[in-house]
């Protein structure tokens, strides 16, 4: 078997983590599996080199910061070929160059676009342990770039689709995809499986266990993955296509406080007003999230969302500068509200799970502000302070037994 | 006129030192000049990486070592490249994968083989400050080399000699190249000019502002150098190939106290036992330098030379395993000695220098154990606590007016 195996910074913080992680991937190889390793840099290495950048250029160019950071992961993965050489075991250390690892030319944000997978099948031929710089590539001016958030689960699932791995391990500090966060709801259960569908729903509602890009690329390239602790031997959770029949129709409650609401009051009723409103956001990459609009009185209407919580200020003020042309007699902010979701690829095929889900958060006296819905989830916007009851209500309802 | 800089590690070692070294270079870029500028890692930084690297594996593979201590320069050059951008000015950085500068195959300790020139003259084109790792290369393996000691020295040179540039500055924290240690000599002057074949003795002398790799380089494409103070705008000392005529006899008085003598006493004086003995050593790769041999009792000899202080246990230890081979009566090993130099390119055309240096060490009392002369070179081997009288009465009989 060919395994990519994932750790992030924290799991490689120090020395002793090093070598954990550094026995982890050796287990495997001593059972006669070819394995790659892609690393994070070290514990704050990042947080700590940006601000050195901070110090010298608070502007400074993308291009230098790519080529700054891109040697946080470099000390990474030749420390961690240190350690298996401290155990006996051959690795080497390869970084974006050297894979070569291309992506598109946009610093601080590139895309990964191929990947040269002759050196690594060469290390693995003469049965060492690759090790990879997760989060950089390189682009067509053979400069470094990095791949934003999340960079470097992605940089293990493309290395999958590339060798064609037999398995993707992401490796993490929970052990694997919950019904909700243990810390909110005490009998939160880990799931053995979960569909990218539902994997990508929980993670765009604040999951934290998997980035977005990264399953949509597995997804695409039908990449298996495992996301398990890098603390304990517990089996994790597979993340792929389809799971089997008689699953849960929920498979996970997600809250997410980082949203607040704005609503425009007292709008004209005519075509386009909603497009006036959504492109001045647009223009300035503010994305808008849950959309609601309600007949207000005289013949006016109002319209309603939801955008990051660290964007509202700026949202209201663009609304404000364009008032003139937007026409409207008021705007309403609120950032005491958060979403609470269900999210289950066999809502597909049942019905209600909405209502039940409205149902469960009357028993307890949650007021629905807003409610959003896709295929496979339903998200209701409620009081901030009602989140922790709401979690615990839906996933009683939903999850337990 | 396209201008090779080259900044040591302490001059880059905090963000007040970056901004000096990056006004420096942006006062000649905007005499309309090209800028290429060589960068070491800042400060203590390669230290820091090799004691990380011990801490994990004490005999870690060299090549790991490269892919880890690289990470430093490269830290330094996008540190670089954002400082000039504060200030205004276009610059890019660029490592040993980009230039790319190719070595030969050997880690920790490559050579310099061939420089691609296209990216750094497509760079200079467009009028950016192009600011290159030194210190490290890549193999023909696409693996990262380090040139070891001197390393940035040599990449400068290099570099210099690829564009053709019409100068290479070193800068470093003295004005210059003195005739002697301005801490033990008070009266040293700074040279103007000194050949590379002066610079060359001096340097293999413990002079210690230029590598001896570095100047054979430059030697051996005609780069001509300018050793100078990143602190100051002194006009620094030229090293090149011929200086002027109305030049002094000796040009500089140099102390080397990391050294010790060995004796090896009571020798049968038959043919190859220096052979001997040699061979031994050079085969622990341990370098032997001033060597003397003279005549003992009873058709016996005896031979002494010098080693580096920290070679000397393992010579004497080297020696003794091989007393039954080589057959000796006895080893007098003695580490409380050091050399003494005069140099200057003067001395091939005037005859008596040696004479004159040996009668200012007799004037002051100073004791000669060992000698060893070359063209422009005379060394004596004396005690260590000598050393300062030494140098005093040498430097003020050549060279103070």
């Amino acid at each position: 078997m060919l395994i990519v195996k994932k750790f992030g910074g924290s799991s490689v913080a120090d020395k002793d983590r090093i070598f954990n992680v550094a026995n982890r991937c050796i287990e495997d190889y001593k059972k006669g599996h070819d394995i790659v390793v892609v690393l994070s840099a070290m514990g704050d290495t990042t947080d700590e080199l940006l601000e050195k950048a901070e110090q010298i250029n608070p502007c400074a160019s993308k291009r230098e910061l790519d080529m700054l950071l891109t040697t946080g992961e470099q000390i990474s993965v030749s420390l961690m070929a240190m350690a298996m050489g401290a155990l006996g075991v051959p690795a080497v250390s390869l970084n974006a160059f050297q894979v070569a690892m291309h992506t598109t030319s946009q610093y601080n944000n590139a895309r990964i676009k191929r990947i040269d997978s002759e050196r690594i099948r060469h290390e693995l031929d003469s049965r060492k342990i690759v090790i990879v710089t997760g989060f950089q590539g390189i682009n067509k001016y053979d400069d470094y770039t990095t791949l934003g958030r999340g960079g470097s689960d992605t940089t293990a699932v493309a290395l999958a689709a590339a060798l064609q791995a037999d398995a993707c391990e992401i490796y993490t500090d929970v052990d694997g995809v919950f019904t909700a966060d243990p810390r909110v709801v005490s009998n939160a259960q880990k799931l053995n499986e979960i569909t990218y569908d539902e994997m990508l729903e929980l993670a765009s509602l604040g999951a934290k266990v998997l980035h977005n890009r990264s399953v949509e690329m597995a997804k695409k390239y039908g990449v298996q993955l495992v996301v398990r602790s890098s603390l304990n031997k517990s089996e994790g959770t597979v993340v792929k296509e389809e799971v089997k029949m008689e699953r849960m129709l929920v498979s996970g409650v997600a809250a997410d406080k980082n949203t607040a609401r704005i609503a425009v009051v007292g709008l004209q009723d005519t075509p386009g007003i909603a497009y006036k409103i959504f492109s001045v956001l647009a223009k300035k990459n503010i994305n808008v999230d849950v959309i609601l609009q309600s007949i207000g009185r005289d013949g006016t209407k109002d319209i309603s969302f939801t955008v990051e919580r660290g964007n509202l200020k700026e949202a209201v003020d663009i609304l404000e500068s364009n008032k003139g042309r937007i026409n409207y007699k008021s705007i309403e902010a609120d950032e005491k509200v958060a979403k609470v979701s269900v999210v289950g690829a066999g809502m597909i095929s049942h019905a209600g799970v909405a209502a039940e889900m409205f149902e469960a958060l009357y028993n307890v006296g949650v007021n629905i502000r807003m409610i959003s819905t896709s295929e496979i989830r339903v998200t209701v916007l409620i009081d901030e302070q009602d989140v922790d009851k709401a979690m615990r209500a839906v996933h009683d309802h939903f999850i337990s037994d």
